[in-house]
């Protein structure tokens, strides 16, 4: 920590100093740092259990790379959901300074910003590769910051869970009827559609789930994938695991950050919260792809869980009735349709080459 | 940039004290940063054209990442091929300490380690999400860390391209006797599995191909997709585009760093290399997403391109080939066993979940 090795010389240096002359600019406290070489201390408030898997983990990492990209001098501390704020405040604790960062979903703020949820997931629209590729070299990050811009809120891209699977059902859905009057938690975009289908979404944050399905307060819930399921023990309140993920096909989180707190770090600093959001947004995919698939042959293999896909007229519906209320959304929100005109067009073009090579691949192989 | 700032103030601290005393630490020269704020100037050569798309620019985005975040402390040159050594001596560079670090691909080191194109793209093996997840979650770095040893050279994940094209042909393929005796660029295992069925693989770096295939030296080439293949004109050269990838799935590049310049880093420059390398290991592969299919639609409407599969006894004799030379490769090398032990391992477990999550969501949607 090199940074620290200069404060006790500079520090050396002022003691010498005073020796002959009163002249000396005040020291910056116990750190030894003068006020150009200030320490920050941000608060990190979350959407999720302190440490969960996957989505826990991710502004766990975060911190530990920038405490120690900055030798210290911006020290960043996580609080889980309810520890410093409820996990569905975490976007008005930044926006108001209470935390000066925080990471969530998007779609969580959908009551706010209508557009929101589109930059974590749309029902069968874009997947993990082609959203980051939106985000970053389409235009999305930019529409993303206009979006947030009006709050004082700046957001980063924040992770990604991969395809998430379709969710946990205490009965069997052999048809679309099956579907009628359910109650499901299905947070976004994705609760929408069901209700299209007939379903009734229900929002709740990812630690009342296990009790509300266990209680039958819900008759299903989606969640993440096997591995963040597993960890919840949903396995233990419901039989039937749906795997046809189709509601959140590469759901991206977010890292947003306070923007007077971020205007306040110099640039160094600056650059080091935003790199070390981009090596995090891989990281969370590289942990979900590696641990999915043990958590899974552990769900099915110990747990006894029945796996199996949604039958073809559930998924064809759920197909049409995405894009009625993605029509609509855009006929009542103008950010919403030029953000999604946006990722439409992305979306299009990008799907048409990944069926000459990703999809092509995955078929060949 | 604060650390200018400290500088100045410390600067201005040893000038007034020179006043009164004459005990003072030498100034680290013009930067005014003392031996403990120390200056790194790095040198990093690649194995492509200085800026290429994607390829190139990924160390390009490195040294600014590293440059900003550092403060100026770590300074990293980027240098084309041949602008310091040639494409292909990059990990010798590396290894003598003529350059602190390199960006390159693992297999063109086959020669002297027979396990290194495992780290970069294996015929019908991992995709780019597998190879990631297998790196860092897995124990694929671990083991790449372990081959590189030896040689005092240090890998990091450097970028990945997606899945890439099987390439350009000066003449059709209709069935596996059209690749008997065909000269082609095409390195790495797929160059082994090209000779398998009768082909003769041929290796030069990317600056090269071109002239080969316009003068007729090799029939075929395979270079990386859409993005890049535009940006070299091969359409000018070969009339057949043929784009079912198999023999590099997922290639990821390397980020190399000498061991000694490594360890002379002070624990938060280490951190800012190694977070660099994780940030652009991912821009890299969301460049390459959002470019290729523009490319791709180019190739196509505006140089009237001809995009076609490779018949289906090509990829099945391609498949078969790719078993043959993988098996023969662990016979004889104990590492490249070791190696492809653990990745197949990991592959079998991750290709089995993607069929539920990633395979049946392009299939559904």
């Amino acid at each position: 920590m090199k940074i620290f090795g200069i404060a006790a010389l500079f520090a050396g240096a002022l003691i010498m100093l005073t020796g002959c002359s009163k002249e000396t600019p005040a020291t910056g406290g116990e750190s030894g740092h003068a006020a150009t070489q200030q320490t920050f201390k941000w608060k990190l408030v979350t959407s999720w259990p302190k440490n969960f898997p996957g989505l826990g983990r991710g502004p766990e990492t975060f911190a530990e790379y920038v405490n120690t990209m900055s030798g210290g001098r911006l020290q960043v501390q996580v609080f889980g959901a309810g520890e410093l704020v409820p996990g569905f405040e975490v976007f008005d604790a930044v926006a108001s300074g209470t935390a000066q960062m925080g990471h969530a979903g998007a779609y969580y703020w959908k009551g706010k910003m209508p557009a929101a949820p589109i930059f974590s997931a749309i029902p069968f629209g874009m997947n993990v590769t082609e959203m980051n590729a939106w985000l970053h070299y389409g235009g999305g990050l930019e529409l993303w910051r206009e979006l947030y811009a009006p709050f004082g809120v700046i957001p980063f891209a924040g992770g990604n869970t991969g395809v998430q699977m379709a969710g946990w059902f205490k009965q069997e859905i052999n048809s679309l009827e099956d579907l009628a009057g359910l109650n499901m938690r299905i947070p976004g975009l994705g609760g929408e559609v069901f209700k299209e289908v007939g379903g009734v979404p229900v929002t709740m944050t990812g630690g009342e789930i296990f009790v509300a399905l266990q209680t039958g307060a819900i008759d299903a819930t989606e969640w993440v994938g096997p591995y963040n399921d597993l960890a919840f023990g949903l396995f233990r309140a419901a039989d039937n695991y749906y795997h046809s993920g189709w509601h959140e096909p590469g759901t991206a989180l977010e890292f947003i950050v306070n923007e007077e707190a971020y205007n306040a770090l110099p640039a160094d600093l600056q650059k080091i919260v935003e790199v070390a959001t981009r090596a995090v947004n891989q990281d969370m995919l590289d942990e979900y792809t590696a641990r999915n698939n043990q958590a899974m042959q552990k769900l099915i293999n110990e747990h006894g869980v029945k796996v199996k896909p949604l039958p073809d007229d559930v998924l064809r519906a759920l197909k049409d009735a995405t894009q009625k209320v993605l029509a609509e959304k855009s006929a009542q929100d103008p950010m919403f349709k030029k953000v999604y005109d946006s990722y439409r067009q992305f979306y299009e073009g990008v799907a048409e080459y990944h069926k000459l090579s990703e999809q092509a691949y995955y078929n060949n192989r």
